[in-house]
């Protein structure tokens, strides 16, 4: 047997884990002693080389050191590897039938205007006008009153407001919306069009490797609230979409693509439905 | 069925390693559908809370922002992690007999001068002197002539030579030795003195949350090559040292703890014999 304390290859993970202290902290002990399991299970699985491992100590460095105040590189390296969707689908559980959460994605800003239902969020002049409406609902279909439905998109250039703040209007395809007794919302904005996440950094290097394109499907976002509700984080895909199968981000659950069909009436070229429907927190999987 | 290419929490894995390209190289194509396996696995059984992985996130990124030119905390990450170790172990298999390999290290330097058998390396004439003695042999237990010993370690306060450019002499406590026909080393070091890594950023922090010292048992490290041989990097721990058991980076093995005794006669204070092994190419585990 092979005393405790010395490093061995096979005993690699126990060695390690053993020596955490008496006093830590039990969930924190047990996130580290599973990540040390899995991390050490993969060196072996593929039999690392010292030169991957250098390679991979260069990328995590360049992927550190590309943040700033604008930029977020390991979200996307999260991102991209589906881990941000796992955890994201691990924490939002909820019954058949409630709308489904996806990522909440770097964009979204609090304070938006609240607006009246029909009310225009797309100030630039840009893009192609749609209408956006339905209802949000319980899980035994009755409407929400008092929803508070947030939404946020690009514009028809593929950029957010917060990305282009010189050129695009403060608040554009923004706004804050709050149902009444029938649970219904409606709003214009444009039809999101798809677009690249950034990939002049590590995580494009990744991706070129890979053979893997940047592109997100569109999408409009969406972050429900209702007292009594579980809170909502999703978008709404662009039915048709180039990307629906192919999301650089992996944040497509199909119960999220929406229809987008060219409008018979009204004042917009193009009209979406889609209804949500809020979990109460009793209400899980 | 669920379609390919949208999202679910159960199909996680297959649907980000589905998404690679076709003529993507295929051990990069390996590696990374192992990493994502594990890496999905390791939050799935932790069931990581967003919480959780936001400030993973922020560990992460505030890791790779504090590396410079002299500073490489993700190789500590690793290092205290113990992945480091079992990289090493992976690509160093031995047969029995063999000196095994720990870790390199950052204080190695290239170019240290060429010295005779019996010669000082040290020359800030602190600490206590040692005797360091021993034979480079083959795993047949004949002498290997012509071996290119290069050794280095700490001074008597814990610092490499490396780490106080205007404070230790050029050079102190490294050198060459290069074998002779009998295979035989000899020089005089200072018995070295264990030291903590720097743990001042977010790898001392992840040790002190898990309740870990951030310190090296004493160590004398050797690189060790000869033509027709495997190239050998390890270190002789000083026995008895009180963390042998405790290495913050998981780097000793029992087979490296050297006897270090009070000299009986000569000019030095103590004396460690140590003999090292070495395997051909052919000699693999």
């Amino acid at each position: 047997m092979e005393e405790i304390g010395y490093f061995t290859e096979e005993n690699s993970v126990d060695t390690v884990n053993a020596r955490m202290g008496a006093g830590v902290n039990p969930r924190l002990a047990q996130v580290m002693a599973s990540l040390v399991r899995h991390l050490h299970s993969f060196a072996r699985d593929v039999e690392l080389t010292q030169q991957e491992w250098e390679y991979a100590i260069g990328f995590l460095t360049r992927t550190g050191q590309i943040c700033s105040a604008e930029r977020q590189e390991f979200i996307l390296l999260s991102d991209t590897l589906g881990l941000s969707m796992l955890v994201d689908a691990i924490n939002n559980r909820r019954p058949d039938g409630a709308t489904e959460n996806t990522v909440f994605g770097p964009f979204h800003v609090e304070g938006a205007p609240v607006r009246q239902m029909g009310d225009l969020i797309c100030f630039d002049g840009k893009g192609e006008s749609c209408l956006f409406q339905g209802r949000v609902l319980d899980l035994q279909g009755k409407p929400i009153e008092g929803a508070r439905i947030d939404v946020w998109s690009d514009n028809a250039d593929g950029y957010y407001d917060v990305q282009q703040p010189d050129i695009q209007p403060k608040w554009n395809n923004r706004g804050v919306f709050i149902t009444g007794a029938d649970g219904c919302y409606s709003f214009v904005g444009i039809k999101p069009v798809s677009y690249p996440i950034p990939d002049d950094g590590p995580v494009g290097e990744m991706l070129a490797h890979l053979g893997r394109h940047p592109y997100r499907p569109a999408h409009m976002h969406y972050m429900i609230r209702a007292e009594g509700f579980q809170k909502l984080v999703t978008h709404t895909f662009v039915g048709g979409d180039d990307y629906l199968v192919s999301d650089a981000v992996f944040g497509v659950k199909k119960s999220l693509v929406a229809p987008f069909e060219k409008a018979e009436s009204g004042k917009t070229l193009w009209r979406s439905d889609f209804d949500f429907v809020l979990a109460r927190p009793t209400e899980t999987k």
